[in-house]
């Protein structure tokens, strides 16, 4: 390939990749796709996988172009699926429409696909190019991947602290450390992702909504709380709310769950660790129901067993500019750290200010 | 005076503060003076106050310049001196060169001088015109000021912490959480200081020297101890380096003072307050010694006993990438804070990178 067709590629795929990201976290259990057609220097269909997964972005796309995607050029951020679920597989109505060439940035893992996709489009006669920003495409795509690969969502870890790494005044008061900018922030984080997860202490001391405000119209993600015991209160607002947005409670196998169908929670039986539910066994009971990205919002008990469990793969912490001192509520409990070689590292991502608070952005090492 | 005229005196000023910076914690118990003078549009003389306070900049700007101050402008960041000291004052120095026009950004309130330099060069035909920069200047000799409006000195205070605000592991391991790069920041930040404070907890678990290093020929800062009862090592670094870099130590009245000054270490006698030392005691004792600018280090307890009583005029906080959880020691000691409504709040100044870790300055609100 010529030095100019490679830019035209990546400047193709760029734009599918940020049409294909307008999904995340509103299309589970199908990946955040994106799609370009281009037909000479002309783009003539774009689209990307629509609330809930259906349709396909290349189904969007073609829609768009219409007759003008024959002899075109298809940009498409993964694999083309090469099965037949709900919908005709895209890999046949790309060849249905005629076009010419497929870039593709990274292949489907899912074995109903895992490359039948791409070899059902050159058995066909269209030339297939895989790997043009394999990298950033695999980055967006990693919840995805790691329910494929992993059985397992993408985890974000999200803190919200003082200066000093406190979530709480010792008589547990909360609201609000941070400020409007930064939680407007966190309602952001909450759209991009299929589920937010809380342990039962916070759930019970907070007696958060965990939904998505001032986002106009998205779906809402499923609501997760880790008890044991199942010990959430009825009436508070997660539960009163079950009906309208999903809430799931994982909880161990000696728990009551007659009561909670009734009222619209879903209850899901999972494995224990050290007295409390085991946050793999939760992850992997949601990576089955569907769930590709995951935040976690709390508290410092289910942060700890996350991070212990190395089950974090991106740590987004809000500080505000205030100090609460050693008698409020730590952020982390305790990780059995002693010797520092041993207490989880993370790489910086990004930094910046968000609103009077900071938001800093941490991959693990 | 005319906009263009403005805009050169803005300049001329801004070149002058940034020469005065130099001088940042080298040269107690003088203020941080920078000296631009201009004929024309020609700089002909520039200065700053120089290590351990003299000369003055004026003087060494004068003295650059030469005949060519004659008929000259001068910027100069702070009222000049009309005391006699171990020098003679910067208002004759500038009338006897000849000098036309003086601007002066802020007047030093110091009552040996608070308006009589600038009543001195009027009273000579000097045209001077305050208050250019003046509020730039005052952050710059913001420690000088608080010396002589306040009786103590500016205070910074350092937070070194994990992502969840810890300083050290449960065994104690703190070294090393953040970074080169954070630490040569700190060894800087030392630098524009005139004294290092910790508390005897600190001095007896870490052992620091508290000096900088890899900056080249500077003025080491004074290295300050808080211990009621003078709980020291005697081999600690501190101890053993007395004699080269000064360690002052701030104790209570029932300590025993007697073998201190023998291996060089200067006792200064403090209130008690909440068992410990009084660190508004400490600071006043500072001040009454020249320091005009105190980086505290911690520990947990200090950096605590100084928020509470609203001492802290900037919080430099560096995080590291890591996390050590609850059972780690906390960055800062209990503050008594139960509503948010008490807890100290600070605005942020900036946020940056440094290396892999992350700093924060933030000043109180």
């Amino acid at each position: 390939m010529t030095g100019q067709g490679h830019d035209r590629d990546t400047r193709w795929m760029t734009l599918a990749l940020a049409l294909g990201r307008r999904g995340m976290g509103q299309v589970w259990p199908n990946p955040a796709v994106g799609c370009v057609i281009v037909q000479g220097d002309v783009v003539v269909g774009r689209g990307h996988t629509q609330t809930s997964g259906r349709p396909h972005a290349e189904r969007v796309a073609l829609d768009q172009a219409g007759d003008a995607a024959r002899g075109a050029t298809v940009y498409v951020t993964l694999e083309p699926c090469a099965h037949t679920g709900q919908t005709p597989p895209c890999a046949d109505a790309l060849i249905a429409a005629g076009v010419v060439r497929v870039v593709v940035a990274a292949g489907d893992p899912d074995p109903r696909t895992a490359g039948q996709g791409i070899a059902r489009l050159q058995a066909a006669g269209i030339a297939v190019d895989v790997g043009c920003l394999r990298r950033v495409a695999e980055a967006d795509h990693a919840g995805f991947l790691a329910r494929i690969t992993k059985g397992r969502p993408w985890v974000t870890l999200k803190l919200a602290s003082s200066l000093d790494g406190r979530i709480a005044t010792a008589s547990g008061e909360s609201r609000w450390i941070t400020g409007h900018a930064a939680r407007h922030a966190v309602h952001a984080l909450r759209a991009r992702h299929d589920a937010v997860m809380v342990g039962a202490g916070t759930a019970r001391a907070d007696d958060p909504m965990l939904d998505v405000r001032d986002l106009g119209d998205v779906r809402q993600p499923v609501r997760v709380v880790l008890s044991r015991d199942l010990n959430l209160p009825i009436n508070s607002r997660l539960v009163q709310t079950a009906r309208d947005q999903p809430v799931w409670l994982c909880h161990g196998p000696d728990a009551d769950t007659r009561e909670w169908a009734r009222v619209g929670v879903v209850p899901i039986e999972c494995e224990i660790a050290h007295n409390r539910v085991d946050p793999l066994s939760a992850l992997r009971a949601l990576a089955a129901r569907g769930i590709t990205r995951v935040l976690c919002e709390g508290g410092g008990h289910l942060a700890a067993a996350l991070l212990q469990a190395h089950l974090v793969d991106e740590l987004v912490l809000f500080q505000a500019g205030v100090a609460i001192g050693a008698d409020g509520l730590p952020s982390l409990a305790g990780l059995g750290v002693t010797d520092l070689a041993q207490a989880p590292r993370f790489r910086l991502d990004h930094v910046s200010p968000v609103g009077a608070d900071v938001m800093q952005v941490w991959r693990p090492l």
